[in-house]
């Protein structure tokens, strides 16, 4: 099995409120909306982001909605100041996200970050961390 | 807010379980390896998979361990052939992954697909989708 990651999937409860979010108050650009089943998002090279409507993502995995609550798992958007912490997490909740941890220092790796619930369940990390490099192939290093 | 996701880190039990799978059975290659804490592997471009021991994934988020059990999230990887997908499958339950679903056609978009459940939780979408394609540039369409 190679080492990739080609889709997040996330059960999604109201299609509509996530494309509230995500489109209209953050700009995200969708790169197929299928609406009452699908949205995907493009977010990374070669890596999409499915919100699922959450009834479907149960009837597609076969095992009932014992899994369609999300939880166990953070999506984390690096940004390059903590200054930009704040500043995407004040974006995030005037968009209708619920800021659970306020921007500070992080427990681990030396970042700096904060966590912002959207609508629909997903968790998300805002972070800034000094360490954390992309070179030009795409190959992430940490300082 | 870009539209980018840097880090997947999903709350796992235990780490060593984790990485015989990952590393000692599947060959994946970690980027950073910190025992009793933090495993993380590259998965695209710019993208980390994480596996966040799950008592400080609950101490990080602050929220307690509700948002520990891991659902409501498919990770796919995406292989050439329905041939791959029985091939990846089988690999992934000789390492101690629990089949879900055996291949089959998929419900949505036109796809061959299987689901098994790693040790520890994240459940792993193996399928092979005709129309789905990465451009040179990494950005990804549906034919």
């Amino acid at each position: 099995m190679k080492q990739n990651v080609h889709f997040v999937t996330v059960a999604t409860p109201d299609l509509d409120v996530a494309r509230a979010f995500y489109v209209a108050a953050l700009g995200w650009v969708p790169l197929v909306d299928v609406p009452g089943e699908i949205i995907f998002f493009q977010v990374a090279p070669g890596a999409v982001l499915g919100l699922f409507d959450v009834e479907k993502f149960a009837q597609d995995l076969g095992t009932g909605p014992a899994h369609s609550v999300v939880s166990g798992v953070t999506l984390s958007h690096n940004v390059e100041s903590p200054d930009e912490v704040h500043a995407v997490v004040a974006a995030m909740a005037g968009a209708g996200g619920t800021v659970l941890k306020d921007p500070q220092p992080g427990a681990f790796g030396g970042i700096f970050h904060a966590h912002v619930q959207a609508p629909g369940g997903i968790i998300w990390e805002i972070a800034h961390n000094p360490g954390w490099q992309i070179g030009v192939d795409g190959a992430v290093s940490f300082g």
